[in-house]
């Protein structure tokens, strides 16, 4: 992408609205713009970013045996009536009547449209177990929306359903979901605690939030310190067996990690004073098991393998993708900017043309865009040196590829590591080979 | 993916409410389940099929320049105050009041949101000529919605708009847009004949809509017989020669083509009576051109080279994605189901197991599933054989790979092109060479 073709625009000023420094920088960096309050268009930037998230998210729920579907933003009122929840759930419910004045609403969560599908469907036994996800836009319709995106109304959500036959294999399904959660925020960069948490309004009587440690973050957290340097392969552990699963789902709950409306001051005391740990952190995931309330509530019932009906057991699976990019962003920035981890990055480097019109620059800025495919962004404006460095400081590619005339009347780029800062002086092939990884 | 774990229900039963083979086969095969009137939910098999069309349109918005965001799918009412739409949209505009009872609707289209947001990032002259796209849900809430995905009310559509500096620039990308809607309908499969069309609430004074014909369409159409025999190669133009565009949009726009709303019936007198061919069509795509008609109403104005503030010319190119799953499905389709064309299969094969338990058929089956590196449905049910060519049929696969105990023996694999219904026996690495293509 040519800068002087693009729209990624960046900001100067600060924008006085924005508390915390993901929301900050997702403004100044050209990364979203608020339409309403809470709701955000996503520029180039910025829906770039999010796209690499969101793949990482579908690719791991693939790799669980997830299958991915895709339910509508706009559901009817009767279906919440069935579950029970359509008085329940209060004024973060958006609300819509439609031309024909039938009760509508903009889902905040599928339990339920994914139940009623489901039993559309499934005839027996051999119907389970199965998981179905979605990616869709949610709506929560926050009293007082703010952080930006990370405490948004319209915001991207990734949901898994799971029915099982029986409460052994809704934990296992459970347990393949905790191991497919850690794996994704893994590969992202981020270390993630999974917490015993409340199941609030979905219900049920087991459930974990995932949680990044950020001192920005809404909840309170405990935990024990072995956290900080678990050490696990996801190669270890097969989907396919029960076992590993439980293993997995062992390591990680064998230590003590609660948020505060779950925590524990007994179960506390026990964990050795210098391993207890008191922060904050940023939920970006939420797994909860909670048996038949949806499927006995909404009539669906399978032929068990005896023949007599049976109504599956259930778990539902959360994890905020859009809200993943600001805690993406609270985990990696300085006071210049975002430093995107490579597996996220909307582009993985910037060509800087220090000096546009001078034959040599030009000539192996044009070479060195070429050799990536354009899969860079190439900053050829007319603009000074400097507005160049802080708008790429700014945008946090992993690498920059700078080309002043003195490097590139011999061919030289000088290479920057954003997350370090780190410069050497290299060849084209060599700056090409270390962008590509 | 394996059938026998897989979500991809079939139904024996062709739905009442059905009226057009797209539709019914949409539903038998499924693709999708209605939610509510003029709403689906995308079950895993339609989903693919959906995700591969949208990659279309997005890789040939892409190569004409246009540059992808994402806005929300809601709106804040004020945005359509400034235009003077809100009033004029009526009923078919889906409207809302927030939790602080503030108005909002579901967005129908873009055109006053990104204006806005332009509005907010572009200076001057030098920050022309761009085009944004989405593709993004929309909501217009039909007062009849049927066809199924033809005429829902939530829909998914590409939506792009042009910014330029003059009346000039603005009919280059008008028909910059025209050459990547051909070739995104050319790429599936598709003869879609561009026709002078009605602006209707969008406004402005230029405007086609690209049609495929088909029996079923909604629209009566008249068109030159010359558009049926149009031959032309996308790698022939050029889309940073503005000469090469006006070829193209000279080619395309010399020959009479016209929905009943624009017909005329002076200018198809002229047309030799051999030539002339009534018709029905579906609208994929709709493009318009409509100057400052936004900009000027929303204050949107850049600096001139000249110092002086000009409104951008601007124009708006509409394609229904979730529509083309039903207009593809039209035109390819027989009594026993959909005839993917290859480049928008949800699977390039199916692998037909007839006897599972066999130990070479089972074999073969695993082999030939891995050589495809999963990227094939496996039927490994437990259901007679004619299940499995009857299901295979409907869900359309380009190809199916028939693995029966004869054939397993000797390590050959029956291999049935579905829009054709040829068949041959061919070894393993045969058939893997044939469904790779």
């Amino acid at each position: 992408m040519r800068l002087s073709r693009a729209f990624l625009p960046t900001l100067k000023e600060t924008p006085a609205e924005a508390q915390i420094a993901s929301h900050r920088l997702m403004l100044r960096a050209g990364l979203v713009r608020q339409t309403s309050a809470g709701i955000y268009a996503w520029l180039p930037l910025g829906l770039r970013a999010l796209r690499r998230i969101e793949q990482i998210v579908r690719e791991e729920q693939d790799r669980a045996g997830a299958q991915e579907m895709l339910m509508p933003t706009i559901q009817p009122a009767e279906l919440w009536r069935e579950s029970g929840r359509y008085d329940d759930y209060g004024k973060e419910m958006l609300r819509i009547r439609d031309r024909h004045d039938r009760e509508m609403l903009y889902g905040p969560t599928n339990e339920e449209m994914v139940t009623d599908i489901f039993k559309a469907y499934a005839r027996s036994y051999r119907d389970l177990p199965r998981i179905l996800y979605h990616i869709q836009w949610k709506f929560r319709d926050e009293v007082r929306p703010r952080f930006g995106v990370m405490r948004g109304r319209e915001f991207l959500m990734k949901d898994a359903y799971s029915f099982d036959l029986d409460k052994e294999g809704a934990i296992r399904s459970y347990r393949a979901m905790m191991l497919a959660y850690m794996r994704t925020f893994q590969r992202m960069g981020l270390k993630a605690v999974p917490m015993a948490a409340e199941t609030g309004p979905i219900g049920g009587d087991l459930s974990h939030e995932f949680i990044i440690l950020a001192e920005t973050g809404e909840s309170a957290v405990f935990y024990d310190a072995g956290f900080e340097t678990l050490d696990w392969e996801h190669s270890d552990y097969d989907y396919d067996d029960p076992e590993d699963l439980a293993r997995f789902a062992a390591l990680l709950t064998s230590m003590y990690a609660a948020t505060d409306e779950k925590h524990d001051p007994a179960a506390w005391e026990k964990v050795p004073t210098e391993r207890r740990r008191e922060g904050r952190g940023i939920e970006v995931g939420h797994i909860f098991y909670f048996g038949t309330k949806y499927s006995a509530a909404m009539g669906l019932a399978l032929a068990g393998p005896d023949g007599r009906p049976v109504a599956p057991e259930m778990g539902s699976y959360g994890i905020g993708v859009s809200r993943l990019v600001g805690a993406i962003i609270e985990a990696n920035h300085d006071e210049a900017g975002i430093k995107w981890p490579d597996p996220v990055a909307p582009w993985p480097a910037a060509i800087l043309n220090l000096k546009r019109g001078d034959a040599a620059c030009d000539a192996l800025c044009e070479r060195l865009y070429a050799a990536l495919g354009g899969e860079a962004v190439y900053d050829d404006r007319d603009e000074r040196a400097g507005v160049k460095f802080a708008d790429a400081d700014l945008m946090g590619f992993p690498w920059q590829a700078i080309v002043g005339p003195r490097g590139a009347a011999s061919g030289r780029v000088e290479l920057k590591r954003r997350a370090t800062g780190e410069r050497q002086e290299v060849s084209l092939e060599d700056a090409v080979a270390k962008i590509r990884g």
